[in-house]
């Protein structure tokens, strides 16, 4: 019952085999390998459009890499207040832009809609109090286990452009995302005005593989100075190329999020079922946040079951906790088995009848 | 015949062996995984000192991470001004430091005497005009493929530290260096007076595999949050640890680093004996750099050879180029054979021979 | 009736008058001046204790250079969500300290209680998602012209240090707040644990003074050629130095200070006797926060007073805004006429007193 | 005998008169004030063209920020291995570019001729080794004094523009160097090729004013946050702006500079006529460089002479040091009077003479 992450199990099999297929003979170093060129051709028929590619090691640094791109170092980023970027990366997006601001703005399950970016860029004061605002990140999905539809997308990003800001997508989850909303991967980027993407490949079911994606070709201008500046560019970048290869090919990426969703729902409707447990958002991907009592959460950690608790800053305001209430977070992966949310259901449904029973 | 980089190659089989058995089952991430906690352990009985270590994915980030333990923003650090830190990794160093400045000093084959030292920081002019003398940052092997012995190390430590300066050691080819020397890891590093040291796996036979050393324990305080800071901490480190483990365990590192210095030496010696050849520097780890005319150069690459020119700039006075000579690198790994080495020094041979033969 | 900043008058005649006479003569430049010498005696008699000083030339580069000696760059530096460094400095503060987090905690007019500190410290994270708590910056007065006591400032700073915080003091209005105490310097500095201050010359009566103080002298190491390297180091720092020096004399400041806040307490007394207006926050230093309907503020506008909005975050949810009403920033300087007070709440009353005919 | 630089005078009487009348009356803040706003149209009448320009408190700053305008963080920037910027700014420009690189080429007097820049940007490795080239910076005139002809100027920055890279101009004795050529401001500038001038007033008779002009409008693009930023922008900028209204005031810029040349000229020709005494460079603004036997130096610090010794690195080949030699610099003001010069020169004249007199 481990639910702490998606990022607690290895490789796919078949991702890994692609790693021991890769090692074998001479090959260019830094990028100038087979895997990593036929792995940019790849993700161009995957996203249907010319793009740059740029294989990194970890999602922090695909982020702060991407947020470098579009913000410079005067500059002001916004973003969710609760975004992985700006509260679980350590300042590395300041670091990698140079000092900018990083900004965040409210919004229910970690989505920031138009009329709260409108409503940021109304009462910025002039003059030269703050640095300019120069881009938006937003995660897809959320922190919050939330997905973005292409309209509401579209509708952020048109004003977000009106306002003069790039877009990048945080998509450390993409591929869960992608097969909640069932819609091709070029509508859930460029054709809804993003940027530059960061595509997760390492939750999706690499050891690690991660890629900093610009449909803005303009803004990949000495990116590759910049990724090698920062420690970013692998001498055997094969081993980058030939995750994200296994991954694409013959849509792998999809039979495993798809997996990983279906547990997680799984999950959501068992939980859902217990009487005296909700959910503080709708699972729409791999993620699932239950709301419980204190004593519920410290009973599961005593079973063993490993998850975290998590913020309610974000709870829609008729979703509010009560009393002892507290929000856990489960995540489910690749490997994740249905007996294991079975199990972690059961234990949860058998405490929280034990617990009616001796109230009564 | 593929001599260009010792990072053209994949990793050693046992290392990938330990990747793939390192994939099964669940783990904490961030470093919380067994492999990560061994290796650790390991490292201390490699070194017979306690230690931090920190896994990272490249020896640019690895450098640029340690230089800024030893100098902060506005702090300089030395180095050799043909350095890999100062000339091959785009500002790494410069952004990771925060803007320090990174100073070059001379020396032959990239080594820097305490002779050097002392006359730099004679130099000094005072005041507020520079940024203050922090660090010294020196490569084991050097960019010439020379190695410090052990005397040379204290010696140069000692005058650094009077100067108050920290030492970091750049060990992409520790391995090799170490070979050379055949003493302990200790004496070739905090024994001889190095606080912080790159150490290199992924030359040695890894596919990705490197570690920031603390031997000053002080150096390493708040570390964790700048490695996480600059994206270098993996989810998933078991790929990391799972390496190192392998390259330390039964001596594995030993075993590579033997095959790749036997392999230079073999070719240093076979084109050692080439009448019009010689050795730009003593070959005494896994590079060689003769010395050789334009025209051979450019026949070796006709005939699919793969090598990288080098900079004269240190050589010896006495070793100075004459006429159309130019200096070539050239580079064993683990996997070069004996084979590769005699083809390459056959044609070096055949093609002087007949030029010889010709000019008669 | 220009009440926009303390900032749009020049100097008071005596401090001009020192500029005059300290343009003789060749002196030491860099600060080896004969005036910047006696400034750093003046304010060690000032503050009654060693210190270290460094003269700067804004008020954003003593702000920004202080928080960089409390905060490295991977670290956080807490401070009030509307502070001026945080929200008027255009972000000098991350670009000083390269890239450090600078967070903003909630407290009514700008002031921080303990219990706000320590409760955003009970919510950390703990691991590596946040970079580490290492300062905490208060102004003195803040943003809404309130004064911490004593008692105030010794509890914060006690709870500060208890969390492992550097205490930095924004004393723009230094001054101001230090007549409204009536207590000594180093009671409002130093023996209320304020480790750093930014003492401010410029609002109070100079052209161009402002200064570092460290009164943790450990703090100040290096300090010197953080200040040369943000281009902060006059080669005449004598202009600086001669200003600071005939404002500490005869206690010239009490003197311009005393005027400003007299000032501002006869417009604060003016503004409330008017029915239908009220006062955001007291009337503590040279600021005077009223809450006037927008007609009202409209009509000042349109009569030639200068003035700004000002934000409602931090009022006192029993102080919110009603309707139409909008917050207003008065600022009143040394050179503030009673005459200009009386015409401005004249007009203000004037206009309140037609409104509530035309109502009748 | 004040000679080790002309910044250890005050103001000339006229630029504090215009002080002290600026002090009067209240006016916008942050370079809303007629004398901020009647200076920068004076500019452009000076250059001939339209320009922007941003006052800025010291040389560095203006140096600094000019550079961090040309060459992003991730870019390389050109510039004298002895110039200014790189040697005597404590890393100030590699802090504001965050983090670039400084990299310094070779040059008699200070001086990069085309050749020199050509063969450093044919060196250049390529990949993605080092930071890309972006800028130039030159000095005008350069730290041993010599000019650059408008014909070198334009030669120069032709190539420079041929390889990509803008162009800036250190202009710290900028009115010297002007006064030597004798040609427009606007020749010496942007029909010129310079695209950045950070142009100094503080050596040439101001108490602190210094500015950065943009010819190339769009490098302007968000220069006033970046100002902002780096807590350059000052409250009461009224003080810089009257100073620069008051040099460009019936060209009082051309007299003061005028008397500091002509000061250094009798400096120049008076130590040439002393056998055993020759100049290290031409004497083309207003700075002598004899060179002499260290018992000279030695003599005339001990006579209460104050002046520098200088670097010989730049020195042509056929002026190399012999023996004992040092070279020395002297820098005259516009307050530096006839007697003085004689003084120094008689001192030196006799000391030489009576050390022949004691060898024969």
């Amino acid at each position: 019952m481990m639910f702490q992450s998606d990022n607690v199990v290895g490789a796919s099999a078949k991702v890994l085999d692609a790693i021991v297929k890769a090692n074998d003979g001479a090959a260019g170093s830094y990028g100038a390998d087979p895997w990593s060129i036929r792995t940019a051709d790849a993700l161009m028929r995957f996203f249907d459009c010319p793009l740059d590619v740029y294989l990194v090691t970890t999602g922090t640094a695909a982020n702060a890499l991407a947020a470098s791109a579009i913000c410079p170092p005067w500059g002001t980023l916004l973003t969710h207040r609760e975004s992985h970027v700006i509260d679980d990366e350590c300042g590395a997006p300041e670091f990698f832009m140079g000092g900018s601001k990083l900004v965040g703005l409210p919004g229910i399950g970690g989505k920031i809609t138009p009329d709260i970016l409108d409503a940021h860029v109304a009462n910025e004061p002039g003059g030269v109090r703050r640095p300019p605002l120069k881009g938006l990140s937003i995660a897809q999905g959320t922190e919050f286990g939330l997905v973005y539809t292409t309209d509401e997308l579209k509708t952020l990003s048109d004003r977000a452009r009106g306002h003069g800001l790039k877009m990048h997508m945080d998509g450390a989850r993409f591929s869960n995302a992608l097969v909640t909303l069932g819609c091709s991967p070029a509508e859930m980027t460029w054709k809804s005005g993003i940027d530059v993407l960061s595509l997760g490949g390492t939750k999706n079911g690499c050891l690690m593989a991660e890629a900093v994606i610009f449909f803005d070709l303009a803004l990949a201008e000495d990116f590759r100075f910049r990724r090698k500046r920062s420690g970013q560019t692998l001498s055997k970048q094969r081993l980058i190329g030939a995750q994200f290869e296994a991954l694409l090919d013959g849509d792998h990426w999809r039979e495993l999020a798809s997996h990983s969703n279906a547990m997680a729902r799984q999950l959501a409707s068992g939980l859902s079922a217990v009487p005296g447990l909700r959910l503080g958002w709708a699972c729409e991907i791999n993620e699932v946040f239950p709301i419980m009592p204190q004593a519920l959460m410290d009973h599961l950690h005593a079973r063993g079951a490993k998850f975290l608790d998590w913020s309610d800053l974000s709870l829609a305001p008729d979703h509010a906790l009560s009393g002892d209430e507290v929000v856990a977070r489960l995540v489910t992966s690749f490997r994740t088995t249905a007996q294991e949310v079975e199990e972690f259901v059961a234990l949860a449904r058998d405490f929280m009848a034990n617990t009616r029973r001796a109230a009564e």
